[in-house]
């Protein structure tokens, strides 16, 4: 999972991603949106590669690359375990919304009922 | 987001993340289980901290750590784009499963039945 998250921690490689994700390209139609270099793409796909997030294809000359979400799958299971915590604070969020609503709605009509009772 | 990959990508600081989500720590007591010196958990208490995955409170003498999930909802966002993928795998093993399995169930009564009217 290291090598995943290390992956990940590149705008470029989470670009690249972005784009396989429509559909298999070769290193030069990843060059093209982000105006580099061949080689400069290459040293991402590799990093990419190697953390299992592509896989190139070997059949075609111009060796197409595709996307492979497993590792990406096993970081968002990772991450779960962490899920509780934001869970929590929309929780407590929407406790104090609803608290702070009561306390700014006028008197109920239940309440003024009991009122006129007591006259 | 960079700087919250970066900061994942590293099995002690996962482990830290771990640790802390039972409660606060000081680095005393985070140092224990790591067998690490305690210069070598404060370095990747930095690198945490700067990636705002943990906060650490200035009021105490002991400076407990705290974990901050807000970037980690950030980046479990961020792979939500991608979860359709491995929906769609899943999606693809039951079709296949379901297909082995009436292959691989016995002919059923109306199927018989049929076969007794041709007789």
């Amino acid at each position: 999972m290291s090598s995943t998250f290390a992956a990940l921690a590149d705008p470029t490689r989470r670009a690249i991603l972005a784009r396989l994700s429509t559909g298999g390209a070769s290193v030069q139609d990843l060059a093209k949106p982000f105006k580099m270099t061949l080689p400069a793409v290459s040293k991402h796909l590799k990093v990419l590669e190697r953390a299992r997030l592509i896989r190139r294809s070997k059949s075609a000359q111009w060796r197409p690359c595709y996307l492979e979400t497993a590792p990406l799958k096993e970081a968002a299971d990772w991450m779960k375990q962490y899920q509780k915590f934001w869970d929590e604070s929309f929780g407590r969020l929407d406790a104090l919304l609803l608290t702070m609503t009561k306390e700014a709605t006028p008197v109920s009509g239940k309440v003024r009922k009991k009122t006129k009772k007591h006259k």
